[in-house]
């Protein structure tokens, strides 16, 4: 499991045999249940996560009671509340396992400590976090320019194996509509 | 000019004479007049911008034939539209100058080299992408937990001193709704 992350960090940098055995001493591998969770609102982030195997969600409670799901993250994806874990303020969100899933955590402070150690993970990081601002800013602009339905076509058919694995209600929650547009929506498709 | 990036950057890291006069020689000073641009649909982005005086906003034209703001950059940040960067696609974006501005670029292969050069780097743009990864987080966040009236509420509360340097309606676009709508929300506040 371990593998997958450094496997991961070296399709942008190089690590040498020290580096990895660095890595490997800093993080911590979890197994995860499916519906488990990693964080819960009112506790403060203290960790990032990768997803070595399986499909972790963020999500909140809006104020109709509904989960509102903004992001999920699969196989050589990070995940976290980065605005609790920069702060240290009590986080919003739910981090949730979709599936059983087998997760590499790294506590903050641990990682500031391997920065020092491994420098050259700056590199790999400065790439992951560029990596999820594009991400955010596509998600940003197809919120603002597509309509419900577009929203569902489009990321169906940008990630189609994705539709596969989660469920429909999650998908909807996650482009912003009710099951039951997404029950039409299916329908006319089909 | 080329002071307020070097003395961002030392908020972070430590930059050595050596360092400094390496980044001078990478970067690029622009004047760009109050509703000149930088980048335009069709052309692809190219560049990384720092405000080093002056403001720059990210938008799009929407299918209503609206300007959809997305992303507004004042005094120390940065602003690009990282899909088209990254891609090498053309972009649907326009960067524009909301005020006189005085802006420092950096061409993306030039930054590749510069990397090479100062690898301390790397830390900077990572914790600069990690911060603007979390301010989307966020900005997804109030999209779907606030009202429009809230998000106004809520921005006002936030940046009250941005808030008086733009036009209101750019703020109207920024947060998704139309100026009429604004100037009815702003009555019931006076």
């Amino acid at each position: 499991m371990l593998n997958n992350l450094t496997d991961h960090i070296k399709k942008f940098i190089d690590l040498s045999d020290t580096d990895i055995e660095l890595i490997n001493l800093a993080v911590a591998v979890k197994s995860v249940k499916k519906k488990a969770f990693l964080l819960q609102p009112d506790q403060s982030c203290k960790e990032i996560y990768f997803v070595s195997q399986g499909c972790l969600r963020l999500y909140f409670i809006n104020k109709k009671l509904n989960e509102q799901i903004t992001q999920f993250a699969i196989e050589n994806w990070w995940l976290s509340d980065y605005y609790s874990l920069e702060s240290g303020k009590p986080s919003n969100y739910y981090i949730q396992a979709v599936e059983n899933s087998e997760i590499i955590s790294i506590n903050k402070n641990k990682l500031e400590e391997l920065f020092k150690k491994v420098p050259r993970l700056e590199r790999y990081f400065r790439i992951v976090q560029q990596r999820a601002f594009t991400a955010a800013q596509k998600r940003i602009e197809y919120i603002y320019s597509f309509s419900d339905e577009e929203r569902y076509r489009n990321f169906s058919k940008r990630f189609p194996e994705f539709m596969q694995r989660i469920p429909q209600y999650m998908l909807a929650s996650y482009l912003g509509f009710t099951p039951q547009f997404m029950s039409k929506i299916r329908a006319k498709k089909d």
